[in-house]
C-alpha cells in the first residue's frame, strides 16, 4: 500500500504474507519510510513464468481483425523481459512497430494445479498488479509463434506494486495513456474469459507457482510507440505503471 | 560424468564450475559414491526459461507438412513442465495425441545478450543435455499458439545429466526409441540452423541466463505415445533420457 505523509508518497509495506506480519510488526520501530521519489522501484514480482492471454476483450480482438476465441488463448513471456515502473522499454532495431498493451496482472499466492469448478480461485491469488504486454507487432505476424515478438528484453513492464485491496471480479478500469493522451479505456467486466475461468483453464494444463504472473489481456486501443514516447498504464485501485520507450542498443553485454 | 566401478554406475561429479573445483577437491575425502540404481535423479537444470526451436531438421518439417522456416522458429516451454529422467510423463485427458520429440539441449553457462557475429558462442555454453519436447499434437494445431500444447506439467523431461565433454558442432547422433524400437535417428550435422546461429538469434531478442535451457529441435520420426509406453532419447556422448507415459490425473493438488 502507498501512503501519503506530509504530501510525500511513501511505501509503508510490500504485501507481507500473514506469517511475516508479526515479524514485520516487531521490526516496525526501526523502519524508516523512504520518499517514493528517492526510491528506485524494482519489479514487484519475480515469477517462474508469465502466462498471458491473447484477445480477451471483444473490441480488441475486432480491432486487429481477429475472431473472438472459443477458449482462452495462452502464450508465455520470458522472465527476462520484466522491467520495473520507471525503467526504459528498449525498442529493438529488428522491429518497425512496437506496441503497448495495458493489462491487469494477477499474482499467484499459492501453488495451483487443476483448480476445481467448485473451488474459489481467490484463495490462489496473492494480489493484483499492472502489466504492459509490449509487442513487436510486425514480428508477431511474421513469426507465427508470438514468443519472440512478445519476449524481447524490457517487453514486460510490471508494477509499480502488488495489492490485494481491489476486486477485479466486480469490474475495475484499465486505461493506457500515450504521452498523456488516453488510448485504451476498458473494464475487467468486459473480459471474455473472466479471472476464475482463466485460472481454471491455465491450471488444467500447467501448475502455477507462488509469484507467477498472469496477464489477463488488453482492451481496444493498442498502438505503436515511438522513441521518446511515455506510456502509462493505470489500473483503478492499483496505480500507474509508467515507462518511456527508447531505441534499444544491440551491443553485446 | 558417470563412471563404472565394480560394475556399478556411480556419479562422481555434477559439473562443478571452475570456482567450485578446489572446494570440491578439498571435500572429496568425505564423498561416498552412491550406486545410480539407488539414486533418484533430479532434473539437472532449473532454468529461468526454456527456449525451444521448431522445425529445425528438414526431414521433420516435411513429415508434418511444413515448409522449412527461413528463420529459427522460437517458442517457450514453462519451467513447471520439467521432469527428470525416470519420472512419469502424464498424458492429459484434454489431448487425444501426445507425441515424443527427442532433442539435444544446450545449457547456458554465462549471461548472454546480443552475442556478436565474431564471438565464439561456446564461451556461453555450460554443457549439453537431452530434452524430450513432449507435445499435445492435436492441441498444438487447434490452439495456434503452442504454449499450452507444449507446456503441460511433465512435458519437458530433461537429463539425465549435463556434460561438456561432447562436441555437437562436429555432429552427434540423436535417437529416440519407443518401447525399445528406434523411431528417431538424426544428427546435429543436419540442423537447419546450427547452434551458433540459434544462440545469436535468440540473444538478439532475449537475454539468456546461466542455467537456461535451449532445445535445438527434433529430427523426423515423431509420433504418439500410449499409456504404459516407455520413451527413451539417447544423445551420443551424453546418455539416455528415459520416461514412461501414463494417463494424468486431474485431481486438484
Amino acid at each position: 500500500a502507498v501512503e501519503n505523509r506530509n504530501g510525500v508518497e511513501t511505501i509503508t509495506r510490500l504485501l507481507p504474507s500473514p506469517e511475516d506480519a508479526s515479524a514485520a510488526a516487531a521490526s516496525v520501530g526501526e523502519f524508516q519510510p523512504l520518499p517514493l521519489g528517492e526510491a528506485k522501484l524494482l519489479a514487484p514480482v519475480t515469477p517462474s513464468k508469465i502466462v498471458c492471454i491473447g484477445r480477451n476483450y471483444r473490441d480488441h480482438a475486432a480491432e486487429l481483425g481477429n475472431d473472438v476465441p472459443r477458449e482462452p488463448l495462452l502464450f508465455l513471456k520470458p522472465p527476462s523481459s520484466i522491467i520495473a515502473s520507471g525503467d526504459q522499454i528498449e525498442m529493438p532495431s529488428l522491429s518497425q512497430r512496437v506496441d503497448y498493451e495495458g493489462e491487469l496482472g494477477i499474482v499467484i499466492g499459492r501453488r495451483a494445479r487443476h483448480i476445481g469448478a467448485a473451488e474459489d480461485v481467490r484463495g490462489y491469488i496473492r494480489g493484483y498488479t499492472i502489466v504492459n504486454d509490449v509487442t513487436a507487432r510486425d514480428l508477431q505476424k511474421s513469426d507465427g509463434q508470438w514468443s519472440r515478438a512478445k519476449g524481447f528484453d524490457t517487453f514486460c513492464p510490471v508494477g509499480p506494486l502488488v495489492t490485494d485491496e481491489i476486486d477485479p471480479f466486480a469490474g475495475i478500469r484499465v486505461q493506457t495513456h500515450l504521452n498523456g493522451e488516453l488510448r485504451q479505456d476498458g473494464t475487467t467486466r468486459d473480459l471474455i474469459f473472466p479471472i476464475d475461468h482463466l485460472l481454471r483453464y491455465i491450471t488444467a494444463a500447467m501448475t502455477l507457482m507462488p509469484g507467477d504472473l498472469v496477464a489477463t489481456g488488453t482492451p481496444a486501443g493498442v498502438g505503436p510507440m515511438q522513441p521518446g514516447d511515455t506510456v502509462s498504464v493505470t489500473v483503478e485501485g492499483i496505480g500507474t505503471l509508467l515507462n518511456r520507450a527508447e531505441r534499444g542498443s544491440t551491443a553485446s553485454n
